[in-house]
C-alpha cells in the first residue's frame, strides 16, 4: 500500500487512540495477547519461510537465532502485553496547571505523541513489545522491520489487527510495512505530515542511517560506549565485582562496560587484580602506557580504543591522576550513555554525578542497571542516547508529549 | 575559524556552564546588559554598515526596520537580560526520586542541553536574546545568524564574550559564526559530535532547510493554521471580539487566526456580523458555499484556503453541523499550533480540549495568547510546533535535559 495512505489511515486512527479509555486499552491488549497464545501455528509457519531463507542465505547463526521464534518466544510476548496493562496509563496526567492574572486558567496535560514510526530489524519480537507500548500510550505506530523478518511480522501483524477489531478498535493503530526496500523506508522517513516521531532500533549502521536521512524528529538509541572509573579511594573487592558484572554480564549491549580509568595512585595495587579477575573470562585488556608498566602482559591502547564501544571481549584502560582527569576523560570518549564511579570518598562521587555529562551516572554499582525494567518502568522502548526530548531507558511517559488546555471566558491580548 | 574547532570549544565550555552557580550566570547577564548600554556607538556603528548595504540592495523596507537597532532597541536587549536574571534558574532541580529494592537510589535532575545552534534571520536582537536564555540554562550555544545581519551580531557577538571574560567565565559559551554561506549552515547543521540541539528561528523556508538538512535533533518552530470555531451555543458577540482580536491585533505572526469554523444553526445570524466587524480591517473573507450564501460578499474558499497559514488580510471561512465535524476540520487542515472554540456548552468546551490536537487549545479565548510571556514563563525562545521535546510556547525549562544520578553501594545485575 501507498505509504501516503498508511500514514493519513495511522494519523485518523491516532485520534481514535488518543481518546480511549485505559479500561478499553487493556482489554485489547488482553484479547491480543491471547490471541497470540492460539495462533502459534499460523506464527512458526511464518517465521519458519524467514529462517529458512536467512539459512539458505548463510546468514549468521546468531542472526539466525534472532530471527528464529518458538512456543516459548511467543508466549514471552503475550506476557510482554499482559505486564504493560498492569502499569499506570499516563495519558490524561495533568502535569500542571496555573492561573494567569487575566483570569486564563492552563493546564498541561499528558498526550499520545499521535503516530510513531519504529524502524527495526531481524527481531521479530519488536513488532508486537513496540506495538504494545505505543497503543497503550495511545499511539498509533507504523512498523517497518527488516525483509529478513517479513513473513513473521506480517503475520503478527494480522494477529494484533485481529485483535483490535475484536475490540471494536480501528485496525489502523497498527501497521506492519509489506515492502521492506530502501526506497520505502527512505519514504516513510520523510512523512512528516503523518508521522510525529520516528524510533530506529537496531544497529549503530540502521541508526545512523535514520539519523542521516529523516526528516522526522528521530529518538536516537543505542551506542554506549561506557567507563567505569576507579577511583582512588574505591574498595576495590567492590570495583573488581562492578567491573565484571558491568563487562562480562552480558558482552553485545549498549550498557555493557568497554572502558576503565584507573587512578594512578591504586593502579600497582588495583590492576594485577584486574588482570587476574578478568582472566577467565578471556578479555583482551588494552592499556596505555603507565598500566602496561603495571601488567606486562595488557595490550597496547591507541587513541581510537578509547573512543571505541566494543561489545565484544575487549576492554581499555587509561591511567589517570584525579577525578578531575578521570571526568575529563570521559566527557572526551563516552557516547553520554552510562558512566561510574567506584569510590568511597563522597566528594570525588558528587563531582562526578554532577560533572560526567551522560544519560546514567553510577556512583557504586554496574552500568548494566541502565534498562527501563531496572529503573522500574515495567517497560522500555529503546535506551535514548540522545538529550532531547528523553534520555537514558524510556518507557511509557517517555512515549508521550503534552498539550496545553486554556479555558478563559472571553478574554483577547491587549 | 573552523567549525569543529567552534564546536569542540563550545561543548569545553557547556561542561565548565554546567557546574555555574546561578548567582554566577545573573552576574554575568547583568554585566553584559550594563556593556550593551555602555557600547551603544560602537553596535550603531557595525549596525549601519548593515542597514547601508540593506538598502543598496534594494531591500523591503519592513527587512529593513527588522534589521535596524538604535538607541532603543539597544536597551531593549539590556532589559532582556536583566528579566532573565529573575527567573527561577531551573538546573539542579530533582524532577522525580526513587529507591529500587535492591537498594539503588535514583535521582532524575535537571540538566543543560550542552551545545544549543540557532539558525536565525535579520533581527540581531536575537543574537543577545537567544545568548541569554542559552547561557542562564547553562548552555554553550553557537549562534549563525543571516548575512543581512553580520556587522551587527559579529559586534554584538564581541560585547557577550567580553562581558562573560570579565566576570571570570569561558567566552567560548557563546560563538557567533562570521561565515554566512551556505556550506558553513550545512556543516552547523551536521556538527552532531557537538551540538545537543538546533533550534531555527525565521520564515518558514529557513526551518524547512533545517529539517530537510539537519542530522542534530532539531526544535522545529513557527507555522500556524489557527482556528476558532464558533459553537451554535456560543456567545457571539464574545466571537466576535475574540476573532476580531486573532485576526488583526497582528496579522504576521504565528498565533494570529487563519480559519474560521462555524455551526450552521448560528449561520445566519453570525456571518453577517462577523462581515459588518471584519469591514474596518478590510480583510478578505473565503468562504465555503454554505456560508457565500447567507452573505454573498464573501469570497470563494478552495480546499487550500483551508490549509494556508496566510498571515495576511485573508481569513477562511468553513460551516459545519456539529462540534465533531469541527475538530474533524481542524484537525485535518490545522498545523497543531493553536485552535479555539468559543461556546457555553462544557460538553463541547471538553470534547474540543480534549480531541483537537493542538500544542494549545483554547476555550473563549483568542489564539494570541500562545507565548512564553503570557504563559507566565518570563522568557520564550520560540513557540515549538513538533511534538517531541517541547510543544507549544518554550521558556528556560524546555531549554533543558536531564539525567539519572543513580548511587548504590556495589550493586550488579544478576
Amino acid at each position: 500500500m501507498n505509504l501516503m495512505i498508511i500514514g493519513r489511515k495511522a494519523q485518523d486512527a491516532s485520534a481514535e487512540l488518543a481518546m480511549l479509555e485505559t479500561s478499553k486499552k487493556q482489554e485489547a491488549l488482553l484479547k491480543i495477547a491471547g490471541l497470540l497464545r492460539d495462533s502459534k501455528e499460523e506464527i512458526l509457519a511464518a517465521n519458519e519461510i524467514d529462517v529458512a531463507a536467512a539459512v539458505k542465505k548463510g546468514v549468521k547463526d546468531s542472526l539466525v537465532d534472532r530471527l528464529r521464534l518458538d512456543n516459548k518466544r511467543i508466549d514471552a510476548m503475550a506476557e510482554g502485553l499482559e505486564q504493560i496493562t498492569e502499569l499506570k496509563d499516563p495519558i490524561g496526567e495533568v502535569i500542571s496547571q496555573w492561573k494567569r492574572p487575566n483570569g486564563l486558567r492552563i493546564k498541561k496535560v499528558r498526550v499520545p505523541f499521535g503516530v510513531i514510526g519504529i524502524i527495526y530489524e531481524s527481531r521479530p519480537n519488536v513488532t508486537v513489545d513496540a506495538f504494545g507500548l505505543c497503543f497503550m500510550t495511545g499511539n498509533a505506530v507504523i512498523l517497518k522491520g527488516g525483509s529478513d523478518a517479513i513473513n513473521s511480522n506480517v503475520a503478527l501483524g494480522a494477529i494484533l489487527r485481529k485483535g483490535l477489531t475484536a475490540c471494536g478498535i480501528t485496525e489502523d493503530a497498527v501497521y506492519v510495512v509489506e515492502d521492506t526496500d530502501r526506497e520505502t523506508t527512505k519514504q516513510l522517513m520523510r512523512l512528516n505530515q503523518f508521522v510525529d516521531v520516528l524510533i530506529p532500533r537496531g544497529s549503530a549502521n540502521l541508526i545512523n542511517t535514520v539519523l542521516e536521512n529523516s526528516t522526522i524528529p528521530v529518538i536516537e538509541t543505542g551506542t554506549g560506549n561506557c567507563h567505569i572509573y576507579v577511583d582512588k579511594k574505591a574498595d576495590l573487592g567492590k570495583a573488581i565485582e562492578i567491573i565484571i558484572n558491568a563487562k562480562t554480564q552480558r558482552m553485545g549491549v549498549c550498557n555493557a562496560c568497554e572502558s576503565l580509568v584507573v587512578h594512578r595512585d591504586i593502579a600497582a595495587k588495583f590492576l594485577p587484580k584486574l588482570a587476574e579477575a578478568l582472566a577467565p573470562y578471556n578479555i583482551d585488556i588494552r592499556a596505555d602506557e603507565e598500566a602496561r608498566a603495571v601488567v606486562g602482559t595488557f595490550s597496547e591502547a591507541t587513541e581510537e580504543d578509547f573512543g571505541t564501544e566494543y561489545l565484544d571481549r575487549i576492554i581499555s584502560v587509561k591511567t589517570v591522576g584525579s577525578v578531575e582527569e578521570a571526568i575529563a576523560h570521559i566527557n572526551r570518549y563516552h557516547t553520554k550513555h552510562s558512566d561510574a564511579i567506584v569510590t568511597r570518598d563522597c566528594k570525588a562521587a558528587d563531582l562526578f554525578l554532577r560533572a560526567v555529562d551522560s544519560a546514567c551516572v553510577y556512583v557504586n554499582a554496574s552500568t548494566r542497571f541502565t534498562d527501563g525494567f531496572e529503573f522500574g518502568f515495567g517497560a522500555e522502548i529503546g535506551i535514548s542516547t540522545q538529550k532531547l526530548h528523553a534520555r537514558g531507558p524510556m518507557g511509557l511517559e517517555e512515549l508521550t508529549s503534552y498539550k496545553y488546555q486554556i479555558v478563559g471566558n472571553g478574554q483577547v491580548r491587549s
